[in-house]
């Protein structure tokens, strides 16, 4: 593909390695890639002189020579393979195979980085399009909006109808003009009279619809990433400030952008501090005490359990979300960290917003809310990006403290 | 914009610069691209330790982040740039004004090198599309079409017309989806019966048009590049691959596909030649003598005198396309360093084949088919690429030896 | 609507009237039906003189005069209710209803007259569009398709896709331009390498599936009509026409275009005959004799039974089919009457080609294939519509005779 | 194409009959359309009956049979004439010629009866669309707008583009859904900030350019209609109110909708009056007098001339638009009859409104503007409709008065 005759037909002998890729098995597709990182590294030759004239004194000529010598030829073995029909989604599959290999492969962690810079590159959001999903949108893309769904399962065409066709649901996905029937991510929105503290009133059949013009709320209540092989390019900041301001423009009368958000470290970490030492945990000791009532079979059918642990669940979801780090000093859990580096501030808890098998599971049922407030997005997100602050509402930040 | 703030708000701040880019003088713009030179070159403190690990030893990990850390803030900053609305547009536009600011400020090549490599990768064949031009294709692309016409003038709409809806012509352009109505490259087709030999024939309003079914020749007379934000990004060799093939599979008559072109340097050429010494030029004495005959106001209207010139002005021409190169040892003449570096073959020379006053001025009128044979394509672009050799028929050859 | 009111403001006053209907129940909307008989006849003071005129002697003038004069205002009011936004598919609602009301309303019968003669203008061939459905297609159509599927049930989305997917399936709808997201009729089509005999098999998920390249027949298994409101207007004859068209000039291969068909009035008048005495039914006494086989629980499961049957129930079915009429002289059933009109040929009958409860029910099991020979089709259509001769293969000839 | 052969293969045929049209001379059409006159009356053994039983006593049913009966064939072969390809476009250009055959053939008039029907039903306003004609737009479009554009011509195509381009311009056009690329009736729209009192600074191309949202007034300034084969088929009335709806919600800036006209007639009828008897006439004699003025050469180029005549000419103007009636006792100009007839109200004179030949040549340079007040319409219809009564402004009426 990089030589002579990779100039000359290239379209054709990209074709012809993917045709061959499509037949290879898992092996042999882990030895392709693991032949890209050994036979295409940088030109050593044109390299070296680059290092070292970048060393005295570095202009910004040398430089920018030393960058372009040390560009893999990796990347050119890419950019070639994108002209074949269907070029993009196919690297896209490639890179799922490679980010699978990887793990076992460390090797190809090279490849990745070419991959990844690559593909920031092809998918700007400048070349991304917002595409309202609606009932009139044809059936190939809706069926993949069935499958991509990762927060709220849709488990047939009636359901999924139930969240795109009512006058009271948005559902918004990016697209590629490449790509045009594969959703990159997609966003699902309820217009509501009020910020929902429970999932499943929501989304019930049967619920009260309210016109849009009547709508106060925008409800944020899922956003799934469609492709596994753009893992890293980030669209969700980018989608939701873009729907944020397609739906103010559309409905007057929204006045409060705000998510109903999984907890999903939840109860990980707190099963965690629950087997900590008294002196590391984060928990005091009444608090665990209480906790106990979370191990009985059926306590969220319960109404008086229930009420007992409402405080104690609370204080310590505010704990977590605003106070627990992972090693790079973020929020631990990764909606929370999604959501407050985009510059939303925590809004409010929910006690067993999500009383599904699968809300317990994550965090005993919590959810929680994100508030998208237009005047203070950048505002908070300037303290967070620079400080690490976490905004979060008076009514959560009390709840931080023991109860 | 690449602040926290840029973080946030990124595409409401990149139309804010673009805005205040479109207000400001010729000396600010230059000033403000200096800037971005000056402000955001790599990050030095990345950058030396990747040098000092990068050698030793040089592992494809930390050469992979020595690309990295070399990289300039600057294409970021591109990068964010495009998210603006029609920024793809208005960053090739921007580009326009590096490149002629760039000839008295030698600083701002390394700015343009990093457009140049993040347009190569926007701009990445896989996502153009081809698109016929006729005459139900909307006005305000058309009246670009006039407007690049680069080789043969449009003069006004009905000619433009006659370029594109008659039975017998052709005008395919390349397009990016983010510039939907901004043509990047196009070539004109005349589908004829034979190759020809003489462009205004060919042109006239009156000539005999055949039907597509009937016709046994593509003739490329024109190829025009469309944007000069867009220079060294190379989209000609696509362009035609690609007509070629999409012709070949609709008239299954069509048994040969050549040009009609210019020889854009061959009159200068010519001119210093017979400016030099005896010892240094590739003139015969006897050659020079004859072409006193140029000199004389009108030669070209006079049979007789066109006639004697005929067998020197192509040797000549023959000599300079297939002998005089360019410092890098390439083909001195423009148009045959493209079609040859695309693996056509120099086919046919035709005396007085352009005698409009441009023609004459740069080529004495001479003119030149190169043909694409499919078959012959990938050999001869390897043999041109590999050792210089360059493919041309025998009648050719044979005209290479003085008269 | 017919006042000067209405010229000046009947968009409005259109949408109005059918905001009304809307909200009418069915008495009153019978009794704004027939408010339109009573209110809207000819205009007697022109109408009179002009069938004065019309008599002594009729000239082309006065005959045209005539047909102007008699023309009820009620096709105005129509004409001007098209013009209300989404017009045409609101009257051809209203039609559904006035079909309805007809039945216990003969006076309404001159106002679906005029409905009817306004349709069949409006849905003229010349307006339709041919397009092909398929997985591509929004989903609001494809639910429809679900809906309207007549012949053999889809029961939810995966049956559908299997239908209109995969490459030996094809799903051609007719639509007109003022409804576009309705289809009118659709014709389901499956390719194969012979002529089938049995639904079951043709239509199982688990089928080898050919390519279409190598499909010889192309099988017409369904024929649905989607508007009620549209009956009597006859579109079958040319879809089926125009996909023969199209396939044969997408797929060379293509050999062969029959139908796989219900024979719905089967059972009905076999019933009947059976009840009849000797010297009137269409019945041996031996035939009558094996037919009450029939009447047995399960005798279709049971091989023997159905073999001893096999004969007797070919023969009745070619017999019924063949000469059985209604009291215009037409065919009886009302898909040999369909087929037969359009210049088909009755070409093979399939015993228990649909043993499903509906197709036992219907026909004893029974299918039949209807030819359509191109190079016949006008020949037969001829015969038919002259002389009422039914066209069929020789071995259906054959079976007319009694066992 | 009636026979049965025209049922079984009515679209080839259709097309057959097409093609040979194409290849008649005018007379063999003449002929050809004669023969749809004589060989396809109505079918006199139907018709004979059912005009006994219309007569005694007429009945809804029996009148709705009789409306049945009187139909001609002829009818019938238009409608079959639509199935062939580009069927519609091809009848509208075959009643082109038709109406030019008739003025010589009035036993034609009875087929046109027939066509001037059916195109009626299929060109209901229901099935037409508005579109905004811009320089987006396809170029085969445009050309026809050049070609059809009746009141102030449009001679290139930039003065194409200063039509449809700036941001203070608009024209529409209504297409029906079987002729895409032929427009059917346009309107040109000017928006301005003031109602205009003359025509050549309203097209300058030096004027100055407001924005839309600064404008208060619109302009209809030219109003053409493209389909000579459609003549009798109104579609301004509707377009126009279309028009001023949809400006209304786009611009809600806009108070005032107001065309600005010639007077087709004015001159022609002047002139006639001057030629007749004093007791005749509807000039008085200082009005004569002032007249002669008239037959000055260039006396429109001379201020102390105009401002003589501006007092006379305006009320004469008035005079002719408002009491000069053709024989049925409508306006005798035929563009106010369209507006008036439209509900408009004659609402300015202007004096050398347009100075061109043409302008002289059929006003003496006068126009007028009419006003469409939304208020307004309906009763100024109404009053028209019912009593001829012209919807006038104080000014106007004030002129009516001899000088």
């Amino acid at each position: 593909l990089l030589s002579r005759r990779g100039e000359a037909s290239g379209m054709a002998l990209a074709q012809e390695i993917f045709s061959r890729w499509d037949l290879m098995n898992e092996d042999e597709r882990i030895a392709f890639l693991a032949t890209m990182v050994d036979r295409f590294p940088p030109d050593q030759a044109v390299l070296e002189p680059a290092i070292t004239a970048a060393q005295a004194p570095p202009t910004p000529a040398n430089l920018s020579a030393l960058h372009l010598a040390s560009e893999a030829k990796r990347q050119e073995i890419i950019r070639r393979l994108n002209h074949a029909p269907d070029g993009t989604r196919r690297l896209v599959r490639m890179r799922e195979t490679l980010l699978a290999a990887r793990k076992t492969n460390p090797a190809l962690d090279v490849l990745d980085s070419d991959f990844f810079h690559l593909f920031a590159s092809w998918f700007n959001r400048g070349f991304l399009h917002l595409k309202r999903i609606d009932w009139t949108i044809p059936a190939n893309i809706l069926e993949k909006i069935i499958r991509y769904e990762a927060v709220h399962e849709i488990n047939d065409w009636d359901e999924l109808r139930r969240r795109i066709e009512p006058p009271d649901r948005r559902l918004f996905a990016f697209f590629h003009p490449q790509m045009p029937d594969e959703p990159l991510i997609f966003v699902e929105v309820a217009l509501t009279d009020r910020v929902p503290a429970h999932i499943l009133p929501m989304l019930a059949a049967d619920r009260p619809i309210i016109g849009p013009t009547d709508a106060k709320v925008a409800v944020f209540y899922s956003i799934s990433n469609c492709q596994n092989g753009l893992a890293g390019i980030s669209f969700g900041n980018f989608l939701i400030k873009q729907v944020v301001e397609d739906l103010r423009s559309e409905l007057l009368g929204l006045r409060t952008f705000v998510t109903l958000s999984p907890i999903p470290g939840f109860a990980g970490w707190l099963s965690k501090q629950r087997g900590l030492e008294d002196s590391t945990t984060a928990l005091s000791r009444d608090e665990r005490q209480l906790l106990s009532l979370l191990d009985e079979q059926g306590w969220a059918l319960d109404g008086k359990v229930a009420a007992r642990l409402t405080p104690v669940l609370e204080a310590l979801a505010a704990r977590y979300l605003v106070t627990a780090k992972d090693k790079r000093g973020r929020p631990l859990d990764p909606v929370a960290r999604f959501h407050l580096g985009n510059g939303a501030r925590l809004e409010q808890l929910n006690m067993l917003g999500d009383p599904t098998p699968k809300g317990l599971a994550q965090s005993h049922g919590m959810m929680v809310n994100y508030l998208y407030d237009i005047g203070q997005i950048e505002k908070n997100h300037e303290a967070y990006a620079e400080s690490g602050r976490i905004a979060a509402s008076g009514a959560v930040r009390k709840k931080v403290r023991p109860v």
